[in-house]
């Protein structure tokens, strides 16, 4: 029997009727208009797309995204003198910076710059350090991995207990979803590259993540019937098609459930982003 | 056959003399004399023997050890002063801070004080933000989880690709831990309270690493032959005897290595406290 598909949209959705709610009430109780601020540096296209999907998304829900387009040309020093800017700013409540940056500037400066408070994607090292302290009720989480928490959480799967093989150890989504994974009591196993059975890692768990950001790399004869999938990865083929880092369609004729891809977890990240920026107006009061 | 005991003194001492060679570069060739300095409040008696302890470690190998008593009764308030003025004291170079504090204290707000450029014992979320976001070499990692790995290391295991059990989740020892396996190529699994099949999960291991704070709550039954064993655990039993997390004896009939407690990973930290204090000096200039 092919497996359940795990849709991200109805998530969001249920997501961004809590957050409109939550808007509302900040704006009438104590007038505030949350307002996110939106760096993209240079013409990557993607990016691009990101940055106007957030725009639009926010504005749903009454939240203000201003997005702040910088010529590829610009320096450093530009970037991180707008990132100040936006950190004394009190009507700017949170900041992310569109990733990849112009090869001239060094990520973890932009990035180490932004006020810990404002960080919606949960790039300062203080927000990282946070949720590895075990003080998440502090911390900024980044988007992706908590796209993963909220999508397990809210389709009804408990964590507890359960055995959850991770495939990725990356900075943006691997290593953080094991914290946030390990705080909700699963027993985690992180897979990657150098990971002698990966095959046989993956057969035994009950939860499987795939957030390696290699396409399909996960095969339908590693997986085992009763698991459930959650696919963080997104890559373009060649065609310019997209698919995850598993390989979806025979995939889902072992499973008991599957997240698609697109349509998955990545559906939610700009409605997690939000629901930061709310978390982030929290901290900031 | 029992086990290969690993010790903690032989490393130590290979650390230490490789310290004191760096310790004297720094003094000839910049005139700097490493300082550490470090804050004990109340009258825990464990904590002033190791305050002690490593003032006794640190002068063997050139390092100046400043101890600064305060009575129990101190204010958190004069606490922070105390912590401001180390930072700002330029011939301090490492700050570190005995625990547990007094019940009336908030550690939190007395270790996210301490410069995390002098924050010895990596306890500042900045540092354990590094961690988790892959860029360790410009954090300073708690003492603990750095002498495990220093033991495995220094001892000849390769982690590369092994599985590799960890028993805890603690954000002293547990999750940081976590971060550095999975950094030096482990595939790692790590376990805790709400863990379902703790033994097999164990048993399965390549190297299990225990840092559960439970007094022998590894026991024989759950290893298996061909196994390293570190034991980063230290408990007092009712009789004041000292005591591991692994069930000791027992196990090392059945492991190929087993570390001893006391005499194992407890008698490094001293040392990684020092090795950090020289990476601190390195960061701070």
């Amino acid at each position: 029997m092919p497996a359940k598909i795990i849709k991200g949209l109805p998530v969001a959705t249920t997501m961004r009727e809590e957050i409109s709610t939550q808007v509302k009430a900040l704006s009438s109780s104590k007038s505030i208009q949350p307002k996110l601020a939106v760096v993209l540096v240079g013409d990557d296209e993607a990016s691009r797309v990101y940055a106007q999907a957030k725009e639009k998304v926010g504005e749903k829900m009454g939240i203000k995204v201003e997005l702040h387009v910088l010529p590829s040309t610009t320096s450093e020093t530009d970037v991180i003198k707008l990132v100040d800017q936006l950190n004394t700013d009190k009507n700017v409540h949170g900041i992310l910076v569109e990733l990849p940056l112009p090869k001239t500037i060094q990520k973890e400066n932009v990035m180490n710059r932004i006020d810990p408070k404002k960080d919606v994607d949960g790039v300062h090292p203080v927000n990282r350090g946070y949720l590895l302290g075990g003080q998440e009720h502090l911390a900024l989480v980044p988007a992706t991995p908590l796209a993963c928490i909220e999508l397990i959480q809210r389709s009804g799967l408990d964590l507890k207990g359960k055995k959850v093989t991770l495939v990725g150890r990356g900075d943006t989504v691997g290593r953080p979803l094991a914290s946030l994974l390990i705080k909700r009591d699963a027993t985690i196993t992180v897979c990657h590259t150098k990971t002698v059975e990966l095959a046989a890692t993956i057969k035994a768990a009950e939860i499987v993540v795939a957030a390696a950001g290699a396409p399909k790399l996960v095969k339908a004869e590693m997986l085992s019937p009763g698991q459930t999938v959650i696919d963080a990865g997104i890559n373009q083929l060649p065609d310019g098609s997209l698919c995850g880092d598993v390989d979806t369609e025979p995939a889902a004729q072992i499973v008991r459930a599957i997240t698609p891809v697109p349509g998955g977890v990545g559906s939610l990240t700009t409605t997690v982003i939000m629901q930061n920026l709310l978390k982030a107006i929290g901290l900031q009061s």
